[in-house]
């Protein structure tokens, strides 16, 4: 952890720089295995799920029997918790829906938006050592209440050939039925292409690892939308002197314990609260137990020192992260001058945990510095909003001549005559 | 132009490709170009100018006395009609205006969505045989209207080293000052890393060759974001016995003159208006200028016939056009079955080149069958919806165990401790 006592404004350019990490090596691995899947489908999806996963599958598609099971194996108290989160995440992401206005922009000039769901979502939902059923929901859900006629979801299956009991309560929970055994790369290019099992769609959301988010970017450019360019989790907790430096701990550390490259950042107009916050998170520490993996994270966490709440919130807008903290007693003003920011919590007792799992906000957000021009996942991330415009016939006489002084100014003949034809015939 | 009668749904997969451009062997160029902007700023972007544009410039950013000259230059009506079309899109862009609503999720916990505009955003204007000042309207109002800090708006100068008047007129009109004489890849470059003159910016927004779309694709993998993916021009008609044929021909024929690579594609479930449509369009195109270009265009056209508007519309959201024609007499039956296209024009009175130019909604749409997953250019497109989130004492005490519960079932002791520090203390 480095720590910065009153930098100078020309440092925060270095300050708020992630750590980079080079992935184009990867491309042409990466782009030769979505080769194979393109041409190869459920043959080459099941080889790869052999080499990769190292199990054996039969069907990929999850069966109706593996879903009772699933039903059978969830701890009731978990099953609970996720019910709940789920009705949180749902009464948040309905609340989010459009309904356009027509706005006649001139007599006889009708032009309006209208809000209309993505035909085919597909959702990538990664392994690992522990089951993101916490994934499920916040992928699903929005595209449940959006309406997407077609909601595929791709996860890896363990050595058994099993996706986790969780994952599969997640889905069913969130209305998604169409579950399949695949993970990496092999989700990423099933769902862009389609296989003999696996319907091809026209987005693809979720997190990954640096195989899938290549994977993603590599579709992206010709034959899928996807949710958002992705990088290492991040955190930005800003507190003051009447913060608990205990609360800011944990929250430092419920970020570093994503993995060695995710980031947390404490932004302070404090002295007194950076030392006595870097105590506490030593003791917090040493009770966790993934501590060799947050040990390495917070090599790269920064503590910074700042003489006034206004330049702390213009370096948090410098460094725009994905989960901004205000833990301050003015938390509220504060809120105002948020800029770049993926998602924001207020106050002593809000968590980054609590928008992880259950209270309502999505999880997936942009990092990296994306926040300065991406949202996070929300209702219109599976949808499009489309223009729809009436001219009455009185509408075109007053409006056709602007028309087509504008079509000759462009030297566009065809343009212009698509009006003249009609304003001879009015 | 290729006719088909009655096609076999199996044909349909075949109807709705577009011509396919391969611009892979472009990557290599472009990205050697954007390399040598990032490193060598203004003397790079100079002479690329001088290479590729024909000019020399001393001063990148056109001055305060070039903008008084456009003022005095620009034709009377020309410039009327850009102050009437910019009125009805500002008009249109500001009824989109988002406020988010405050959701308690459940007792004690709140959250809410916050629209914030992107701080900087770049625009480019192609140029070419004709300036299209109209793209700076469709790009720079929006822009304007969220609020966005700093908008740069970027195009090419003559070999005289001038921005066409119109171009600078409706910048004006839009509020933008800081335009540049960098077009082509300089363009996206320089707004994409920023130079001595042009400012760095998060978003990058505008038409343009297949040069341009490569520099767009490639600094948007990693430096900024950009509108949406772009490919050639199109428009789909619909029409039936009823429409007008001469109507339904100039429609056509304005798409057809954009480029060689447009397309435009009729589906009709009248064969009889098949033909007079084909009789009348040859008519038209006899009169028009561009026609070399414009045949070049219809060679890759299509009509096809079908029995039922039902089989019509499913062709239509199968082909996903970025513009559509609803020309029939229950158009705004065919109106609520669209699910994908990118702007929509209903009825007779309503030629794409009202959306084009004047009526109010933009036309920066997806072609190439992107409307399957994005939308066009909307105030959305230069802003963030922000979440917040806010618990109380209470709604962390209510929430915190379904949020310990989760995360210890996927294995995040700190997440799950953030939680329990808090409510050990309350």
């Amino acid at each position: 952890m480095t720590t910065y006592l009153f930098p100078d404004k020309s440092e925060w350019g270095e300050i708020v720089k992630r750590p980079t990490f080079d992935n184009s090596q990867l491309r042409d691995l990466v782009s030769g295995l979505l080769q194979q899947i393109r041409e190869g489908g459920d043959r080459v999806l099941k080889e790869l799920e052999a080499k990769f996963d190292h199990c054996e599958l039969q069907d990929l598609q999850v069966s109706e029997a593996e879903f009772e099971e699933a039903r059978k194996e969830i701890d009731a108290e978990l099953a609970n918790a996720i019910d709940n989160a789920s009705r949180n995440i749902s009464r948040f992401h309905s609340a989010q829906s459009f309904s356009g206005v027509k706005v006649e922009t001139q007599p006889g000039v009708v032009c309006w938006q209208k809000s209309v769901p993505i035909d085919r979502v597909g959702l990538y939902v990664p392994g690992g050592t522990a089951p993101l059923f916490s994934t499920v929901l916040m992928l699903a859900i929005p595209a449940k209440i959006a309406g997407c006629g077609e909601i595929v979801l791709c996860t890896p299956p363990n050595a058994q050939g099993k996706v986790n009991p969780a994952i599969l309560y997640a889905a069913t929970v969130a209305g998604v039925t169409k579950v399949y055994k695949v993970g990496g790369v092999q989700a990423i290019g099933a769902m862009a292409y389609g296989s003999e099992s696996v319907p091809k769609v026209y987005k693809i959301f979720g997190p990954g690892n640096q195989f899938v988010q290549m994977a993603k970017q590599l579709v992206s450019l010709r034959d899928v939308a996807i949710d958002m360019p992705a990088g290492p989790s991040e955190v930005c907790v800003v507190a003051d002197a009447e913060a608990n430096p205990a609360y800011v701990a944990s929250d430092f550390l419920s970020q570093a314990e994503h993995g060695a490259d995710s980031q947390a950042i404490l932004i302070t107009d404090s002295e007194d609260l950076a030392k006595r916050f870097e105590q506490v998170m030593a003791e917090q520490l040493e009770k966790l137990h993934r501590q060799e993996l947050t040990r390495k994270s917070l090599e790269h966490s920064k503590v910074i020192v700042l003489h006034t709440q206004d330049e702390v919130m213009e370096l948090v807008n410098e460094y725009a992260p994905e989960h901004l903290i205000l833990n301050t007693r003015n938390y509220l003003n504060l809120a105002e001058q948020v800029r770049n920011a993926g998602s924001v919590f207020l106050g002593p007792y809000s968590p980054e945990s609590a928008g992880d799992y259950a209270s309502g906000t999505n999880h997936t957000l942009p990092t990296n510095g994306y926040a300065k021009a991406y949202n996070g996942v929300n209702l219109d991330s599976y949808m499009r909003k489309i223009t729809f415009q009436e001219l009455t016939a009185a509408g075109l006489r007053s409006l056709g001549p602007v028309i087509e002084e504008m079509a000759q100014a462009e030297q566009l003949d065809a343009h212009k005559n698509a009006v003249t034809v009609r304003l001879k015939n009015l």
